[in-house]
């Protein structure tokens, strides 16, 4: 398949022209899943919080790739599985996902941050940034997995 | 009209909750063109760059209010008019935005960015936050107006 398409844009607004890359509840939070929980497969992004139906996932998953933010290559070991991996493009999300943390974090109580780890993502917020990004491309994630970057903040100490 | 309402999180995640309050092109570019341009009036937004449809903008603008982004009160001088302004939840949107802006311009180069402006942006992020907001608070915005962000950013110099 080729996944090179021109994209109609609706204004030279580099705002408008994110959105109409990102400005999707479930293409972010593919993006997410990737971020803060390591996920790598289409069965791991299958099993999300929110619970995304396989049509929904298998279509953000081939407009990720069309618009750059994610790569696909076949698992190491895994003959029948892909692996999709964020791309410069979909690492540059990093400081955009912080940002609507935050704003989550402030104005829904309720929702799950720690205080801990918004008060790092407050202290040093390039630094974090930069961290996330090298653990990310390592293969590790912010939350799950054998080197994260909680791990690595609180070695830090 | 009642504009409280109870909504439905799908997780308690907060990125999750964030992409559901304004994961939408449309609600998105209303709060830009407020920030950005110091639209006020139905009438100002109606005519963004984008060609937002009247039913569209009708429909945003109520969730808006109901989700505690924007508030409406009458027009000043014109009684047949209504004025929106952000609230506090909604100035909080400026980092985001900031963000959207710097991940368009550079991964789409033709969009409208100018470079001085995306190097203020990279200097001073928390400073030039607290401007963005001080001025939309007084009526003013970034572009737009008497008191813009980038005469008082010119000034400073």
């Amino acid at each position: 398949m080729n996944i090179k398409k021109i994209h109609h844009r609706r204004s030279l607004c580099s705002i408008s022209f994110s959105l109409e890359m990102i400005g999707d509840l479930w293409s972010l939070l593919i993006v997410r899943d990737i971020i803060y929980f390591g996920k790598k497969t289409y069965g791991d992004l299958l099993s999300s919080g929110e619970g995304i139906a396989r049509n929904i996932l298998a279509t953000r998953l081939v407009q990720l790739r069309q618009k750059g933010i994610l790569t696909r290559k076949p698992h190491p070991t895994d003959g029948r599985k892909d692996v999709y991996e964020l791309t410069e493009k979909g690492l540059d999300l990093i400081p955009l996902l912080l940002d609507m943390a935050a704003w989550g974090a402030k104005h829904e109580p309720e929702t799950a941050v720690s205080e801990a780890w918004l008060q790092e993502v407050h202290i040093g917020k390039e630094a974090l940034i930069q961290l996330i990004r090298e653990t990310v491309q390592e293969g590790g994630s912010i939350f799950v997995g054998k080197d994260t970057v909680l791990s690595k903040l609180q070695n830090a100490k």
